[in-house]
């Protein structure tokens, strides 16, 4: 069994980059290119709660650091280094050792930034990663939630509620289907198409506790109306299919977290630059809405009628 | 009982800088300044490992600051920026959050830095803490383990031990010295000092593990041999009076955990300076050792005899 710097010299120090000093120091240290603002995030995933203990520990470790470039990226930052805060409820083996690691290795090739610290523990309860990403976006232009303006467009990447109706699949125990599968163990945030957004979108963010709630994060935060229309929502087949025969399972579409898409509002005259950057990027990219003068978030159907959602998305508490 | 968004924006909130955006965003957003690096630490502190459940709140709160700005500081640089990834086992009551809060208040006070964003999230285990921390250095100029040269002299900031004997004294329920219970519970990192060493110090490290085991990673990084003088470690009353009631705790000087001072290098023309630098911040410095050519770490009684020492410092596996 490895001890706690051999665990680091062995399994993480192969992911360092340059300014992680090959984790054989107290800390990392970074340049900072001139023109650039620094961006950075942070998220934890607890076992039982953001994860289930089955699910396999590379994909584990890919998601930990998806969900912190996806919110890196959503604000139009290119993400460079990433830290792991480690709680392990025992000794772990060489084999999870090596999954884990993999995990983090797909990620930082997928997304382009590098290991450069972090802190390996003990904890006497179960399996917890605490992930920080740093990124770069050029001086002022970090895209914030508060930059709606009336008549901007809204839009969204990707399909939406996939990676919920997946793990209603994965906990009923039924057949899930390898995209939705996938949407909820291994997100694949649209990085590329992020940090090409700064100075194009006016606001956005992306979508972790779902539309519903990230729209009104949006909403508040500008202080407008978001009117979203329902049937243009991106709903894949997959995910149709599901909803076809559990009508009740709509609202995930609404409310399910952990899409790790980005919303998105953008003027009118920026959609030919939105969608050429979402073809060079093979993202999808939806007009979802428009903003209005007003406050809060509205759904309206094909008769331009407000539909009643009730949840509003995931909160811990 | 408030839920997760209104737990941060009532208690979190208030400690934000501007960078943090009044935790209403998804990032933070730092401009750097021209001609500094980035230094970032990561530190996990998780209950019933790191602390003791019955330790107080606000007092946990501060040491998960103090121990990331401890590594910052002993790097020269100056901490600006903190991140904190809370996993909480239920929902907090509203004292508990004042507290917790009182306590990163404390410390951002002490230490010169804002709450810039994080975490707030739900655990099936205990309570954990990851904290971040970042600062910045004249580029180029971070103090790494690495740098010690053959004859430098090593230096070491405030007492020794004084964590690690408060703690057996707390764990055996026997009466603690106030001073030995602040520096296990609420440990303050020469911070001011340490940000003024960078040009001065050749290699530093923060002592979190125990002097044995961090003049180690001095030693191995900068391939030389470190000679300590036992006669000259700086041992306080209090941790002097428990040594010579208890002389098998005398082990905790050198392999006990968590004193959070610097143990530095610094060529013998620099002494000057570090003595000026030191009496400016009241920091006591002593000169406890030197480097010389071989590899390792000795530590020499009153007759130069090489003494033997045991643990070498605190691992978690």
């Amino acid at each position: 069994m490895p001890g706690e710097f051999d665990i680091i010299q062995r399994y993480f120090a192969p992911l360092a980059g340059p300014d992680g000093l090959a984790l054989k120091d107290d800390a990392s240290v970074s340049a900072v290119p001139s023109g650039y603002d620094l961006v950075v995030t942070k998220d934890v995933l607890n076992e039982g709660v953001h994860f289930r203990a089955e699910d396999p520990i590379d994909l584990v470790a890919f998601k930990a650091i998806a969900v912190s470039v996806s919110d890196c990226c959503s604000k139009g930052a290119t993400p460079k280094h990433y830290w792991v805060g480690l709680s392990l409820p025992s000794e772990p083996t060489n084999q999870w050792l090596q999954n884990f690691c993999h995990g983090l290795d797909v990620a930082q090739q997928e997304f382009g930034c590098c290991l450069s610290g972090g802190d390996t523990t003990k904890t006497l309860g179960p399996l917890a990663i605490s992930v920080t990403v740093a990124g770069f976006v050029p001086t002022g232009q970090m895209i914030k939630r508060s930059g709606a303006k009336v008549r901007d467009s809204v839009y969204v990447t990707g399909e939406l509620g996939n990676a919920a109706l997946g793990l209603e699949a994965l906990l009923a125990g039924v057949d899930c289907p390898s995209d939705l599968q996938k949407a909820y163990q291994a997100p694949v945030p649209p990085c590329a198409f992020g940090q090409q957004l700064h100075g194009i979108a006016s606001a956005s963010a992306d979508i972790s506790d779902g539309l519903g709630a990230d729209a009104r994060h949006i909403a508040d935060a500008s202080g407008v109306l978001i009117e979203l229309f329902q049937p243009k929502l991106p709903i894949g087949t997959n995910a149709r299919a599901i909803i076809n025969e559990s009508p009740d399972l709509a609202s995930k579409i609404w409310s399910g977290g952990d899409d790790y898409q980005i919303l998105f509002t953008a003027s009118e005259s920026a959609e030919p630059e939105i969608q050429q950057i979402a073809q060079e990027n093979k993202v999808l990219v939806t007009k979802i809405g428009v903003i209005k003068q007003g406050t809060g978030v509205q759904l309206l159907d094909h008769n331009q009628e407000i539909v009643q959602v009730t949840s509003g998305g995931y909160e811990h508490f």
